[in-house]
């Protein structure tokens, strides 16, 4: 997995396979961002894993689709078998998100519908499906959002957290792609931007992203949003809404998404600010019947403890570090999905989305 | 201001005055902990304001005490308008605590009624019994404060943000005195500590110093408070209460405290965990009807997007960063004062701690 440089390709997305049926795998390494812009060449399975795990990729959606393109990788031998252990592999990357499972359900189908001699292009062409079609999904996301905001206001101000647009998605993105879509409309948002701790996925993926497509944007730590929504800041319009993306949609509404989620909706509750939640429904798990079955991945003390480039803590202190909380569905106004929104969130609407066609 | 080590000094408050009136002030740096233990060494009043406004020293009742010894530093001279000159200049050092202006004013006092000559050893010792009444307020509030807590089981929690401890005040705190004190009662209590963004007060200092108490204690990002009082973690014991300290608090107990308080707040009444502010009665300021009225420091962008040793957001990118924010009395469930405590936090609770005697 060699680093390279290639600046232009982070505007056209995260992540990229280049080449036909035996070509690689080119992903975008997020860690390095917003100081520097380094391409990771994937060329094995492991790779891929190691990048999910470590987060070079993130964000519900681009981890499906990466998995689903690692999937590829294994499947160059044209061996069924090996690309099985490759989707059996890249389930262990991460546990919550449940895109990754989905995807990874994609490619065993393909994998197993094969003709002998044509499984690593019918692999390629359904990871290129599930990437295409994420990418319309993020379109229809943020057509969906802007109608929904129809009273948003010239300069009115959203909150968002983590990092939900172009870099976590095969598109525009699910949250970003909302207020994409109100600047399209010529609404020019102003965006509180929650840096979001501990990776700071804010501060150096969102601001990023928000800054190039010059959208007015303030970064804030994630324990300022309670004063932005009651005062507002610098001057910047009322906050009107929080936009958020997800992670994992149970049959009721509950939705796991990056830990600071779940406070942020009871703030906002307590502020009257709608609070919704934008994601395909590639997100949504029905097996699940309420957010309490969801698996939330713990990861390592030092992310919190030296997350920075220095040690911000005595030595040996312990650390309770969820990557994601729960959300309950009675503290979210709206589930954004490319089919269309379920409001209230109940487990009715939420069913209703998978009954009705997609628009 | 030379920095020297003193590694014993550190258990033993964060502020020492050396020597007798003609002497000098020393600093515990708290910008260096944890991983370092560097006293400043203060001769001149500049040295002091200096220390405060860069958070060398911090905490609303150790900013008031350090301020007591800057002005000492000028009155060596025995000249009273150079020290009415210092208590100005210290003055403008930080806009939110309190404290600051109530042992300027105390200060202030004592330069008018000193007679000439004697003006360095009264001042000194205006200074130290600013000093020494802190200390036993912090014992006091510790007292109060265990009482109130009467109901916490062994092995319990609580959820305290930033650092109000022994680096905070001249004795052993203000909410972290609560901590203590139920501590010495043999209750061993179980701290969740926010890491408290921007400066991670919460991580840098509190952790290290409940470490050093071998209280059982578990650092969290700010965010995660809320997922700890849902559901636990680490098998710890259920939240029974938040516990913060102020930096002001208003006639009607609106409290002014660290930039994340407000939230806690919020998230804390949610989940129907009683949240209570510790402070001493020097922390209020009866001249401010409510907390809108209290003007809160704003401070520089690069705390968000460099604080701790790497440059993490976009350069250029709009910050947001409140010091403080005001919590309303009607989210706090108790003020506990070294007079005894306030419940429910109404005008009248806030108007009866001042008309009793101290107890």
């Amino acid at each position: 997995m060699g680093p390279d440089s290639n600046p232009e390709g982070a505007m056209h997305g995260a992540i990229c396979w280049e080449g036909g049926a035996t070509g690689r795998l080119r992903l975008l390494d997020q860690t390095r961002l917003p100081t520097e812009t380094v391409w990771l060449d994937c060329q094995q399975v492991e790779e891929v894993y190691e990048a999910i795990q470590r987060l070079a990729v993130r964000g519900a959606p681009a981890i499906g689709i990466a998995a689903a393109y690692g999937v590829c990788l294994a499947a160059r031998g044209s061996d069924p078998a090996q690309a099985l252990r490759a989707c059996d592999r890249l389930a262990t990357s991460r546990p919550t998100a449940v895109n990754l499972f989905w995807a990874l359900d994609q490619m065993r189908s393909a994998i197993q519908g094969s003709g002998s001699g044509v499984l690593a292009e019918q692999l390629l062409q359904r990871a290129r499906a599930i990437h295409q079609s994420d990418a319309l999904q993020c379109a229809a996301i943020g057509r969906h959002g802007a109608e929904l905001l129809a009273d948003f206001q010239t300069g009115d101000s959203l909150i968002t957290h983590c990092n939900t647009g172009a870099l976590a998605t095969g598109g525009e993105g699910t949250a970003l792609a909302v207020v994409y879509a109100l600047h399209s409309a010529g609404k020019r948002p102003h965006v509180y931007v929650d840096e979001t701790r501990p990776l700071l996925q804010g501060a150096r993926l969102t601001a990023w992203e928000l800054m190039q497509r010059q959208i007015d944007c303030t970064l804030i730590c994630d324990s300022m949003a309670a004063q932005a929504m009651r005062a507002g800041a610098n001057g910047k319009g009322k906050v009107r809404a929080v936009l958020v993306g997800a992670d994992r949609i149970t049959a009721n509404g509950d939705t796991a998404n990056k830990i600071g989620t779940y406070p942020l909706a009871i703030v906002a509750r307590h502020h009257g600010v709608p609070f919704y939640v934008a994601a395909p429904t590639s997100t949504f798990d029905l097996t699940l019947s309420t957010g309490q079955a969801i698996p939330i991945e713990q990861r390592k003390a030092e992310e919190v403890t030296e997350g920075h480039g220095r040690r911000t803590a005595p030595p040996g202190v312990p650390v309770f570090n969820p990557a994601f909380d729960v959300t309950p569905a009675d503290l979210i106004s709206g589930l954004i999905t490319e089919r269309g929104i379920a409001r209230p969130v109940t487990q009715e609407t939420v069913a209703s989305l998978f009954a009705t066609a997609a628009r």
